[in-house]
This record gives C-alpha cells, structure tokens and sequence, in this order.
C-alpha cells in the first residue's frame, strides 16, 4: 500500500509507493568512475587553465596559480551572475526582472584528477567545509547579496561538467523559493512551539531509530522522513545553528567524517552513484537564528524526475526511508 | 549579461543565462522515434493485456474490452494510489502522513502504435481533451479526492515508460504544492489588483508579440516571461476559466487545433524532442473561480536538471523566452 508523507518542515507532501517498491539493484545504476584527463583544468600543474585563485591552502607557501596547493577556490570561468556592476531591479508591466549581478566561485576539492569526497581523508574534507565557509564570510560582506548556495554536482548525470571533484557556492541577490520555503516553514513551527523543526526532527529520529543512517558526537545522518528521492539523506548538526559559516571548527570536523561514512555506505550499497550534495543554510541577512538550523542534503540521481513531479511539487518515492536507511546502515565500509 | 526574472503568479526566480546561450542545436538532443512493438499493451487488439476499459469512444457500437475503439481509458496497472479504502489521516509523532487512496488512469490516445499528439488529427487530439474533462467530472464526484493531475511524459527521456502515445490521470486527496502555490499566488494578485493574473499575462503578452509563438480565436501559446526550462510553453484560454472539466467543447477543439500546431513546431525546431506536458486546473473542490485561470504546460527535455535547482527551485535557463518563441514561430510545419 502506497502512502503520503509530509515534510514537517515545508509541508510539502510525497508519494512513498511501496507496491511498486525497488531495491538497489532494481534502479538502472549509472556508476560514476572517473577516467584520466590529461587536459583538465582543474589538475596541479594546469593553474593557468582557470581564472586567478581567490583563496588556496598552500602548506609550504608556494606561490598563488601555481603548483603546491591542497586545495583552491577560482571564479567559474563560465559564471550564471557576474560580481560587477550595480544591483538594478525593473519593472516590465506585469513583470519583474533584476539584472545577474551575483558571484560564481568553484572549490578545487583536490590536486589530483582521481579523487573523490568519499576518498579523500577526513582532514581534507574538513578543508572542503572550511574553504566554503570562509569564502561565505567573505561574500557576505557585500550587501547585495541575501542567499548564499553551497552545492556539488558528482557525475555527469547528476549534471557535473568536469570529472575532477569540485564543490560550488553561488551568492544569490535574492532568497530561492526553496530555502525560502524551508524558512517560513520553520518559522510557522517555531511561532506554535517555541521549539526549532529541525531540533524537534532530530530529537524524534534519534527515538525512533528506523530512518538513522549513522551518527558521531556532533552529526547525525538520516534519511528524511518524507523524502523526495529515493535514498535522499540528510546530515544534520546536533547543536542548534542557523548559519553553516558560523559553525565551530569541530562541527566542521565532525561533518567532514560523517559525510565521508555516508558517501562510502553510498558508493557500497548504489555502486559508485552519481549525487548532488547542498548545504541548506539561512539567508545571510535575516535573523532567523532562532529557529532555522542548517544541515546537509545528499541526493543520489537514481531514478528520473517526470512529468508528474513538474506538474505538481509532489514527489513519487518507490523506496521507503526506513528501508533506505537500512540498506545504508548494514552497508560494509 | 544574465538576467533574474521572477514569475508573477508564483513569485519564483529564474536566471536567464543568455551568456552560456545556447541555440536549439546545442543541446544533446534525444529525438523519439517509435519502435514498432508487437506486445504493446495499448495496440487494438491487445485489449486482454489491461485493466478493464473505464471509458471508451467506439464509433461502430463494438463490445467493451475489444478492438473497434478510437480512444480508451483503463486504470494504471500499477498505480501510485488507489481508489480502494477509507482515507486515514494519522500523525506518527511531529510527522504527518495518509493511506495511499487515489486514482491512477491511462487515457490510450489512438489504437496505432505510431501516433503521436503531433500527428494525430486535431478531432483525435480532441477526443483526448474531451476523455480527460469526462473523466475528471466523474472523478469529482468523490469527495476525497481534492485534485486531479492531467499530465503526459513523451519520450523515455521524459519519464515514459511506455511508447503507446498516452496521457495520465491521476486524484489526489491533497492538493500538490505546485498547485497550491500558483492559486496562492493568482489569490495574492486578485487581492490586490481584483484582476486575474493570467488574463493580465494575456493582455501584455498580446500587446508585446515577442514571446508569442501561435493563437487562435480561443487559445494563445506563449513563451512564458520566466521560464524554468529552454522552450517552456504554455497554452492559455482566453476565456477566463479555472477548471478545464468546465471549459466548453470549443474551447478544447481551439486547444486540440493549437496543441498539434506547437507540437509540430517543436518537432521541426527541437527534432522531434522528448516532453512533458501538464494541465494545470484548480484544486476541485476550493472557490477559486475568479482568480485562477486552467492553462497547458509543456515542457521538451532538453536539458539535465542539477544540484543547483534541487538546493534551490531556483532554475538555470540558457535560451531566453525571446529566443525560444522567435525559433518556434519561425518553424516551418
């Protein structure tokens, strides 16, 4: 018997269709292997390739846009909204429309071609985090921008166009629908209770168990109660916090290893998947803190999204999350 | 120079990005072609391999569940909800959730396994309309159900998993949230202006041309001015309407006559592209009748949709309204 979820935070309501239910195996698995490049712009060696690095840790104090760095951050060098110019808002009748005035930065994960967020150690994942949280601080500074969007693209089908691991951050002069929804959601729960949705979520799945994936002293992993994909997975931070460039480095650190688990239990149990990875965080100029709370969202790209989920907003999940998380649970890593 | 544009009934933000711009032959098209298959469950004269017929047009007076029809509608063999049960409402501690009660039905659009939406004729096209509004106000009748999802994936790519050209049905107890938000967003507009929304993107769209791509006396297809995808189109009565169960016969037979034309200008211009298309109607049983407005959606998949969207129902667009409706009424059918 098929049944409808809803998502405690948006309220937005999905399909778990367990008469029509798949398991791992059952899904066309698109594995994601990374083949060498030799004209990759984003190698040690290639820094001329891409724009001048904004920010690159470099232990041995080797120069700027050359070789011995662990990790760097450029401009996309094909960038959606541009940083110059003067934010300038229009009317068009009916319409209204702004000039693309925003920032498009690229964090090289790592000099080498091969390497992967669920490969690299802990440390230089943790480096991953760090890296997009001082660029956010950086960013921030600048007035016209409201929404700060931390995301990863792995594999082609889950639209990345370059194999070599990166992460991306997008400054937005305006807050998505979907963070704003997130948002007002939270909002809405915290005015009837006094109490934070995602703190409320956290306290009822660790209870309850079924839908945990894995967990540390800080972060804890687990498959939404109303997920929109099949196993969708959500990392959220114990500590009550609006704004992931406020987290404290340990919280950073902790994320970093449980993040690393959950993408290794992914790649045992759904071989090596495509995924997108989004940091939800709050809008940087609103004063939230009370009741949002930042977290991480993994969605593996398994099936096809169709006509039926643009039509509506509403979501078919043939895999339960409580089975989900129990493929991830017992995966061998 | 990209540009944000904002939905006026949905408040959603889109950025046309016209400096990654591409031209129809940029994209990765995948062009459907119909394979000839002979255990096609839709064929006349596999009418054993279905569900028993809930409808059908049968000019000659032939019996139920055999050939000599010109359109069927059975139930999905594997639905996503079904009809059968009581609605069970429960909470499971802060979360919300419901049985799975529903309807899930499959409109065979014509018994030729190589027919199309494009090349059916527009009585046949108009048969489907006529199918679906039947179907819809029978549907009605049961007081569960609070919307009802008229949609149709084209193409493997578009989510189809058959070939039989044919459109879905499917009675929700909710209302979806796409659905919500675009009625929350047309009330908004009436509040303020005691204007519907849609008739005022009508008036405009009219009076400007540039992203008009087809008309009649009654239906008017339109690039929309924020679009999420390259090539969304929408078909809107002029008639102020909020339900499509409640449009007249010629109102369909203008849209029959108008959607063949489009379609045609897609397949000339996109090759024959993969497509969705979506009826958006009012929720059935809420007074929205001098606010929201019924209209076609449809949507050639041409492009993946990444990380970027997901972390923010914020859409990446690289061909600008102005563009794709200049190339669709350029095309030559």
């Amino acid at each position: 018997m098929s049944e409808l979820r809803k998502d405690p935070v948006t309220g937005r309501w999905v399909i778990i269709s367990t008469e029509r239910r798949k398991r791992p195996g059952d899904f066309r698995l698109e594995s994601v292997e990374i083949a060498p490049d030799d004209s990759c712009p984003f190698c040690e060696g290639h820094e001329g390739m891409t724009p001048g690095e904004l920010l690159a840790w470099r232990g041995n104090g080797s120069p700027a846009n050359g070789p011995g760095w662990t990790l760097r951050v450029i401009p996309n060098q094909f960038p959606v909204l541009r940083v110059e110019g003067t934010l300038d808002r229009q009317g068009e009748g009916l319409f209204d429309k702004m000039n693309g005035i925003g920032a498009h930065e690229v964090v090289i994960e790592s000099p080498r071609h091969g390497d992967t967020l669920a490969t690299l150690d802990a440390g230089a994942v943790e480096q991953v985090l760090w890296a997009c949280r001082e660029r956010v601080q950086d960013l921030k500074r600048d007035r016209r921008f409201r929404y700060m969007i931390i995301f990863k693209n792995h594999g082609a089908a889950a639209g990345a166009s370059l194999d070599h691991s990166h992460t991306q951050l997008i400054a937005l002069p305006i807050v998505p629908r979907e963070a704003r929804d997130e948002v007002d959601g939270a909002r809405a729960h915290y005015q009837a209770k006094e109490r934070c949705v995602f703190c409320d979520i956290l306290r009822q799945e660790q209870a309850d168990r079924r839908r945990l994936i894995a967990e540390n002293a800080d972060m804890v992993a687990v498959a939404p109660y109303a997920p929109r994909f099949p196993f969708e997975t959500w990392i959220l931070p114990r500590r009550h916090q609006a704004l992931v460039e406020e987290a404290p480095r340990h919280d950073l650190a902790a994320l970093a290893r449980l993040l690393g688990d959950v993408l290794r239990r992914m790649n045992t149990a759904l071989r090596l998947p495509p995924y997108n990875l989004l940091i939800h965080s709050a809008p940087v100029v609103e004063p939230v803190g009370d009741y949002y709370h930042w977290h991480v969202e993994i969605i593996p790209t398994l099936t096809k999204v169709a006509g039926f989920e643009w039509a509506t907003g509403f979501y078919l999940n043939p895999v339960a999350p409580e089975e989900a998380a129990q493929v991830l649970r017992d995966a061998r890593v």
